[in-house]
C-alpha cells in the first residue's frame, strides 16, 4: 500500500505540473486548425491575431437612401433660397449601401429633396426625376460611409487567445476572411475505475455506486473547450487500469483517472502513474480534494508525442468536480491559449462560523443572497459526497491556507457560479423545513426568483431573522400555554422587529414507521417501549417542540425513549432513517412517510407559518411569492400531497410591531 | 412604397408580439424532449422539475476505509483503557463506499485502530486481523454516509427552467435518472436578402456587401439555445422573398428576414409579412435598430401549426446584432422556459457627452475600465455600420427613452459583455494613434491585459490624463521652440500630475500619395499646388502640430492647401482617404502607406512617447506592459514595420513631478 507523498500546497502542485509540461514541450497551444468561418467557430479560441484583409466598407458607400451630389455644388442652398441640381450630371439616386459615383462626395437623404419635372413641377418619380430641389447645403462626406470607416485593411481586428463570440464572426467575415485559425481542442480521456461502480441507468443494489463523475468531468471538459472521451468503467485491477491508461495516452492530451487516487487497499492510480512515467504529486492540501495525483506518462509507441499529463481525480463527487475546476480548467485554458476563467467575485459575510484545517486551501460552498444592505454567504453541507451542495451553491468561498477558519460575520471573498443579478433575485428562507417549500421554490423559479432555504428549525429561523440574515422564516412553534402557534415565540425572539405572519399550510404530524407497522406503534406511549427505537428532530425544531409538549402532557420521560438523542434536521432525513432501519420510528409529516413508502400514524394537526419582517414584506423581492400563494396551480400542487390543508394558505395571521 | 407604421416604444413593441404569441398558443415552451443523460444534455433547459427517484446514497455507506462496528460496543474505550473488538462479530473491514453491515452503525478509520493477532501481538494483516484494539469510543453514525445524506427519494433536485451545468448532470444521475426532459430547441430560419450581397469568401467589387449578418444571427441563436438554419441569399425580389419565407414557416418556429426592413424602394420585408399574415410593428424607437419589423405569418399547409412570428431585422450589422439581443434572445428564453439572460451590470461615468433622440431607447456601445477609483465608460463609434464597435465594446450603456442625452461625467448603467474581472484588467490608453499600439495590444493579451485605446490625438490624451480618464497617453507633440517632444506640453497641460515619459518608438512621418505618385508630390510646398488635394488630421493630433510647425517654417498658408479643413482621426483613416481617391495626399506614417499600398514621401523623423502618471506607473496593472516593451519578439514585430526605429523603446525620457 502506497502512502501519500505529502499534502503539498496547491501552488507548489501546480508549479510541479507546469514545470513538467514545459519540459515535455506541452505548455502552450497544442495545435492550430484552419476552420471555415461559420457558426461552428463560435466559442473557439483564436490561435493567431486576425488582421483585416480588406477594408470595410471596401468602397465609399451611401449611408442613406437619397441622392449622391458634389458637396461644393450645394453651397448656398437655404430654405429661402433653394438650389436645383440636374439629375445625372449633378445628382444621382443611390440606395443605402450603394457605391457613391466617382464624381460625388456626399449624399442628400431622399426626405430632404423635392423631385422636379422638367417643367419645374413636383415630379412623381421620386428616384428618377428630371432634377432635385434642395433647401440646405451638405458638407463633404455627409451621409457617406467612407471606405475603411469600420476596418482598414491590415489593422488588428482581434488578438490571438480571444474566444469567438457571434459579433466577432461578423467582424472577421467583414474584413475579408472566410476561414479562421483556432487552437485545436485538447483531447481528454476520462477513465472511471472501481469494481463497485454501476453505469448510469443500470439497476443498483447496496454497495453499488452510480458512476457519474465521468459525466460531470466530460461535461466540464466540453464547457471549457476540450473534447472528452468517456471510457467504460474499469474494475479495480492494476493491470487493466494500467493498460487502459497506456492505450489512452496515444491519442489524448490528458488523462483523468477516477477514482483510486487515495491510499486505500484498492487505490491503484498512483502505482499506475509510477509504472508508466513520473508521479509528480500525490496529495494536495486543498479541501475538498486532498488525494489528487499529478503525473506525466509516456505513450510507448514509436512516433508518439512527448509525455502527457495524467491527473488522478478523487472519487467523492464534490472533490472530483472541484479538481476539474482547480486543475483541469487552467490546463485547458493554457492549451487553448486563452486566459483561465475568472468568475465574478463578491465579498459577503459568513452567516456562521467555519473551522478549517490550517494547512489547506479550503473551498467552502455557500449560498449567497442580499438581505437588506448585507450580502450574506451561508455555508452549505461540507461533505465531499454531497453533490447537491455544489448544485445549490451560488459560489465558493476560499479560506486560504494558513487560516484556521472564520467566525460568523467575517467577510469572505466568494467566486460566484451565478451572475450578481441572479444573486439579487434570491429569497433567503431560513427556518423550519416543509416539503411545500420545495414546491414553492419550483413555482418561484418561473417568476424570476430563487428560493434558497436553509433548514435550521423554527427557532433557528427566528434567530436568523433577528440577526438580519433571512427574508423570511418558516415556523410552526406551538406555545404550550396558549395552544397558539409562533406568536409568543416571535414576541420573545423578535422584540424589535416588526413582522407579518402568514399561514402557509395546515398539516398533519404523526409517527413514521416501517411499512406494515411491524411493531404496531399507535401512540406516543409506544415510543417508550423497549423494543421500539426512535429518531428525533434537532433542538429548536417545531416538531421537537411538539414532541416535548405532548410527552410532557402525558408524563413520558425523554430518557425512556431509545434514540431520543439521535437528531436529524429534516422530515425527509427522519423518514430516511426509518426507511433504512436506522430507527424504528420518528415524528414527522405524512408527505415524508409517503415519499419513502413508510406507514404513517397521524397524531396532531398543526399550522405552518411564514414569518416575514415588514421591511421585506413590502419590497419587490418577495412580491412574486405572494402571487404564487394565490395561484390555484400552486395550491393544488400542495393540496395533493398527503396530510396538507391549503384552506389557510396566504391568510394574514398577525401583524406584530 | 410603404411607410413606417410608426416608431413605437420598445415595451409596446414587445407587448404586441407577446400578445400575438399568446393568441397563437406559442407563448411558452414549444415542446419537450426526453433525452439521454450525457454530455449533450449540457446547456439544455429542464422542461420539468427533477425529483429524486432514489436516495443518494441509497444505502448506509462507509465514509472512510476502516472497521464497521457497533458504536455501543466502543463505549468506554480510552487511551489508557483500550478495548478489543473481535473481527467478524464485532468489527468488519470496509472500504470507503462499501455498504455498512446490517448489524453495524459506525466506522472507525483504519488509522485509529491497532490490528491484533490471536496472540494479542500486532498483526501484519491490516484488513483481516484476528481482532482490533481501539483507544477511543465512536458515536453512532460517525464516518458513515447515511442513506439520503445527499438526496432523499422524492425531493426536488432541480426546478424546471434550469439550464443544465456539469454538476447538475451528476446530481440527476446520482438520484436515479438516466434520461432528462428538456425543452425542444426553437428552430430559427435566417433569410438574408439583398441583390448586392456576396457570400462570405466570394470576391467582392464596389457596391458588393459581404453578407455576414446571417452568420452573426445564427451564432447568436446557437449561443442562446436555439437551432439556426441559414438560407442562401435571396435577391431583392418580392415574390422570391415571399416564397422563401412561406416555405420556411413550415418547419421553423421563428423567421428572421434580413434586411429590407426599412422603407426604401427595395425594402420588401413589410409587404412580405403583410401578404403572409399580420404586420404587428414596423419601426421601434430603439437606436441603433429603428426599422425593426414584427409580425406573425401563417404557414399555408394542412396540419401546419398556428401562426409563427417573423422578425424583420435591419441591415446595418450593429442594428442586426442588437435586434438579436433585444428581440430574439428573450423570445428564445420564453420558448425554452428559462429566464432571459441577465448580463452583469455596473455603473460607470461617461468620459464624454452623448446626445440622444429623446423618443428612443438608445444603446451606446462603451469601453469600460477602472482608472484609479473611478469606473469609466468611454463611448465608442456610434455608426450602425461599425461592427468593430461591438467587438471592442465592453458593454452597452442604455440611455432610456425620455432623455436627450447625458453630459460628460454622468453616471450610466452599463450591461457588461465581459466579466467585471476582465474590466479590472483593462488598460485605458487615450491619445495619439500609432500602429505599434495594435501590436502592443496583441502582446498584452498574452499577459492577461486588455489595451483599450481611444484615438483623440496627442493633446486629447494629455487632457484625458488630467481628467483622470486614462492610464497612459501616446503622444508625439513637437515643441517648435525647443525641438523637443512632449515635455513642454506636459508642463502646460499636466501641471499637477507627476508623470513618467517613456519612449515607445522613433518613426518616420511623410506624405502618403497614390501608388506611383502620379502628381509627383515631393515636399510640403507641393501641397499648395492647385492640382493637389489633401486630407488633414484633427486639431490636437501630433501629426497636425508637426504639419503646422513645418508649414509655418516654410511660410505656407493653410488656406492655400485644398482639403486642409478635412479631418481624419487616425493614420489609417488618412491612408484610406488617399487610397480611395477622396484625397490626393495626406501626412502620416510609412506603415499606413504600406498597409494600403500607397507611396510614401519621407519628410521627418519623430519620437512617439508614452506619458504615464506615476500613480499608474507603479501599479500592478501596467507591469506587464513594461515587460512587453523589453520582449525581443515585440521589438522585432514593431521593427519590421516600415519607418520604425525601436532603438529608443522603453527609454525613460523624463520624470516630471
Amino acid at each position: 500500500m502506497s502512502v501519500y507523498l505529502h499534502d503539498i500546497p496547491l501552488n507548489d502542485a501546480r508549479a510541479r505540473l507546469n514545470g513538467a509540461l514545459e519540459e515535455a514541450g506541452r505548455a502552450g497551444v497544442l495545435g492550430i486548425e484552419d476552420i471555415p468561418l461559420d457558426e461552428k467557430a463560435l466559442g473557439r479560441v483564436l490561435a493567431a491575431p486576425v488582421w483585416a484583409r480588406i477594408s470595410s466598407p471596401h468602397y465609399h458607400a451611401a449611408a442613406m437612401d437619397g441622392f449622391a451630389v458634389r458637396a461644393v455644388e450645394t453651397e448656398g442652398a437655404m430654405a429661402t433660397a433653394p438650389l436645383i441640381l440636374t439629375y445625372g450630371s449633378q445628382a444621382e439616386y443611390v440606395d443605402t449601401g450603394d457605391t457613391l459615383p466617382g464624381w460625388a462626395d456626399a449624399v442628400i437623404p431622399i426626405e430632404n429633396i423635392e423631385p422636379l419635372e422638367e417643367s419645374g413641377e413636383l415630379s412623381t418619380s421620386a428616384r428618377r426625376p428630371h432634377a432635385i430641389r434642395i433647401r440646405s447645403a451638405v458638407t463633404p462626406w455627409s451621409h457617406v460611409r467612407a471606405m475603411g470607416e469600420d476596418m482598414v485593411a491590415t489593422q488588428l481586428v482581434l488578438p490571438a487567445g480571444h474566444t469567438l463570440r457571434p459579433v466577432d464572426l461578423g467582424a472577421i467575415a467583414g474584413c475579408g476572411h472566410d476561414r479562421v485559425k483556432v487552437a485545436r481542442r485538447p483531447r481528454v480521456a476520462i477513465l472511471p475505475t472501481g469494481t463497485e461502480l454501476a453505469r448510469v441507468g443500470e439497476p443498483v443494489g447496496p454497495g453499488d455506486i452510480i458512476e457519474y463523475n465521468s459525466l460531470v468531468l466530460a461535461a466540464q471538459v466540453k464547457a471549457w473547450g476540450g473534447q472528452a472521451t468517456r471510457f467504460p468503467i474499469t474494475p479495480d485491477e492494476f493491470e487493466q487500469i494500467r493498460e487502459r491508461a497506456r492505450a489512452a495516452a496515444h491519442d489524448h492530451d490528458l488523462i483523468l483517472i477516477n477514482a483510486g487516487s487515495s491510499a486505500g487497499s484498492e487505490d491503484f492510480s498512483a502505482r499506475v502513474v509510477e509504472s508508466l512515467g513520473d508521479l509528480l504529486v500525490h496529495g494536495v492540501a486543498v479541501r475538498p480534494g486532498h488525494p489528487v495525483i499529478l503525473g506525466m506518462i509516456q505513450p510507448e509507441k514509436a512516433g508518439s508525442p512527448a509525455a502527457i499529463p495524467i491527473i488522478g481525480v478523487p472519487g467523492y463527487p464534490v472533490s472530483a468536480a472541484l479538481t476539474g475546476e482547480i486543475f483541469v480548467e487552467p490546463l485547458l485554458a493554457r492549451w487553448l491559449g486563452r486566459q483561465p476563467e475568472r468568475p465574478p467575485t463578491l465579498k459577503a459575510q459568513l452567516t456562521r462560523k467555519i473551522t478549517s484545517p490550517p494547512g489547506d486551501d479550503d473551498y467552502v460552498r455557500v449560498a449567497v443572497g442580499r438581505v437588506g444592505e448585507r450580502l450574506l454567504a451561508a455555508p452549505l453541507a461540507r461533505g465531499a459526497g454531497v453533490i447537491t451542495s455544489l448544485v445549490r451553491a451560488d459560489g465558493l468561498a476560499l479560506l486560504p491556507r494558513g487560516s484556521q477558519g472564520m467566525p460568523a460575520g467575517a467577510e469572505v471573498e466568494v467566486r460566484l457560479y451565478r451572475s450578481p443579478a441572479e444573486i439579487e433575485q434570491t429569497i433567503f428562507a431560513i427556518g423550519s423545513h416543509d416539503i411545500s417549500l420545495d414546491v414553492l421554490a419550483q413555482f418561484l423559479a418561473g417568476h424570476n426568483r430563487r428560493l434558497a432555504s436553509a433548514n435550521v428549525g423554527s427557532l433557528g429561523g427566528l434567530v436568523a431573522l433577528r440577526r438580519g440574515e433571512a427574508h423570511l422564516a418558516g415556523s410552526h412553534l406551538l406555545d404550550p400555554e396558549t395552544g397558539e402557534y409562533n406568536l409568543s415565540y416571535i414576541h420573545q425572539y423578535l422584540p424589535d422587529t416588526p413582522v407579518k405572519v402568514l399561514a402557509l399550510v395546515g398539516r398533519e404530524q404523526g409517527l413514521l414507521v416501517p411499512k406494515g407497522n411491524p411493531k404496531d406503534i399507535r401512540s406516543l406511549e409506544d415510543l417508550a417501549r423497549p423494543d421500539v427505537s426512535f429518531v428525533n428532530r434537532q433542538r429548536g425544531a417545531g416538531t421537537r417542540v411538539l414532541l416535548d409538549y405532548h410527552l410532557g402532557l402525558k408524563g413520558i420521560e425523554a430518557s425512556a425513549i431509545r434514540g431520543y438523542q439521535q437528531e436529524e434536521y429534516t422530515h425527509l432525513a427522519v423518514a430516511a432513517a426509518v426507511a433504512s432501519g436506522r430507527a424504528g420510528s420518528g415524528l414527522g409529516i405524512a408527505a415524508a412517510a409517503q415519499a419513502l413508502d413508510l406507514d404513517f400514524v397521524p397524531l396532531f394537526d398543526e399550522r405552518y407559518d411564514l414569518v416575514i419582517p415588514v421591511e421585506y414584506y413590502q419590497g419587490q423581492l418577495l412580491a412574486p411569492l405572494f402571487e404564487v400563494l394565490q395561484e390555484p396551480a400552486f395550491r393544488q400542487a400542495v393540496a395533493q400531497m398527503p396530510g396538507y390543508d391549503v384552506s389557510v394558505m396566504g391568510q394574514l395571521i398577525a401583524e406584530i410591531d
